[in-house]
């Protein structure tokens, strides 16, 4: 079983694409949680029993943690010790965009793969396939490729021209051809460029995408997922954060997430 | 008073283009060490007061204190306010290699330019200007972007060839001619591949290059010096990790470093 089974068999168990994002910004939590002795730990913890049966991922963009420094990162491990013992069938992803040489990422890995124990986490190409062998060889984790983001300013580097195709198309086809050797990499491919998004989906066979910029980031569901699914109707793990966690209720805007999702599968 | 103003301030006052490398491997640190509450600061403590007077920077990699979690953010953090109050002239570089879309690169921002409180930080430029907009901002601080790296796979993606020229020469020119609009930017410039420094630096005009790969990375000094010094005969900051704080005599080590650098300005 690879770790890509761990997050299809969820999907298929909860009927879901859906991943809720856990970008708890210490400003933005309510009042009630921010008094207390976690506030980011109390409040995920919150969200994650509203949501969990909704969701077939969590997503946490370690930046929100880290700039809390030391506590931070205490609470982000509270966060997915919680999830493990309480949901262990939930797929666990880390945004944390890193890209060292080679010897220097087994920091990161023992942090964020190990200590953290997320099951997969995201990693920038620009230093190559050699660069990120501790992580490719890693068989029990996922490996999440930054391709295409979600960003306006995406296209300024990943539309750059090589050989008749946009640098994100040749990303993605080297993670699909070279760096997915252990059958355990992912895409970043956002929800906010359709065009691309099939595109990239061309090129990438079945590997499965993060998807963020759904919601808050102006993603269109439906023209993303039409674009995005694979061949098995999966392949797809498709993260609102600001959109679920912030809104009046996050129950029934994860419970939206996923159903409107599911309309276009 | 531009941050590079403070990098070259230095420069002048002990004579060095030389960067020392807190890369603390807790696993590498001497057995003395070790034993200690604190093994990763008192390990840096001991190194900073042996090679001072012979460097203009401190570049810490982050990778190894996320490795210990919470424990080594807080040592990290004992670390950079040590230097900020024995040594506020020294050049301090956090080699973090972040980069995600803009708002939650605040959370990076956060952490290591302002908790840690770092003049400078690498970061990734795969997303493009619109998504570092938030670090270019800060006009306090050195934004040093990835151009060329020192690994031996770096030309995977970084050789690419755009409209004639490399990625990363593109990402050079990009950051001279457009990112650079608050004269706080540097660039990452390995030291193994003495022709690309030179390419760069014909690019880049006089902006600052962090440039690792010395020592036990086998980058050649007189090379790299050569090919990368500006017109000021500075524009420089070289990094040497391993080859100094794991040598058998720091001091001495910082010090031929400096003076080796020396022979070919």
């Amino acid at each position: 079983m690879t770790i890509i089974d761990k997050y299809n068999s969820r999907v298929d168990n909860v009927n879901s694409l859906a991943c809720v994002g856990l970008d708890s910004d210490i400003e933005k939590l309510p009042e009630e949680f921010k008094k207390t002795e976690f506030p980011q730990f109390y409040f995920n913890r919150w969200i994650i029993d509203q949501t969990h049966q909704f969701v077939s991922a969590f997503k946490a963009n370690i930046a929100f943690y880290e700039l809390r420094g030391d506590r931070g990162m205490r609470e982000l491990k509270l966060t997915t010790d919680y999830i493990r013992e309480k949901y262990p069938d939930i797929f666990l992803v880390c945004d944390a965009k890193r890209g060292d040489i080679g010897n220097t990422n087994f920091g990161y890995i023992g942090s964020v793969l190990d200590w953290l124990n997320f099951d997969a986490m995201t990693v920038h190409p620009y230093l190559g396939k050699e660069s990120l062998g501790p992580f490719l060889e890693r068989k029990d984790k996922g490996i999440i490729v930054i391709c295409r983001t979600s960003n306006p300013g995406a296209e300024e580097i990943q539309d750059l021209v090589v050989d008749g195709e946009t640098l994100s198309q040749v990303i993605a086809k080297k993670v699909k051809d070279e760096w997915n050797y252990n059958n355990n990499c992912l895409l970043v491919v956002g929800a906010t460029y359709p065009k691309d998004i099939q595109k990239v989906r061309d090129i990438a066979g079945d590997l499965t995408f993060l998807m963020p910029g759904i919601g808050a980031q102006g993603g269109d569901v439906g023209a993303a997922v039409k674009a995005g699914l694979n061949s098995e109707k999966k392949g797809l793990i498709i993260n609102s954060s600001r959109g679920v966690i912030f809104s009046s209720n996050p129950r029934e805007a994860a419970k939206n997430l996923r159903d409107e999702i599911n309309k276009y599968r």
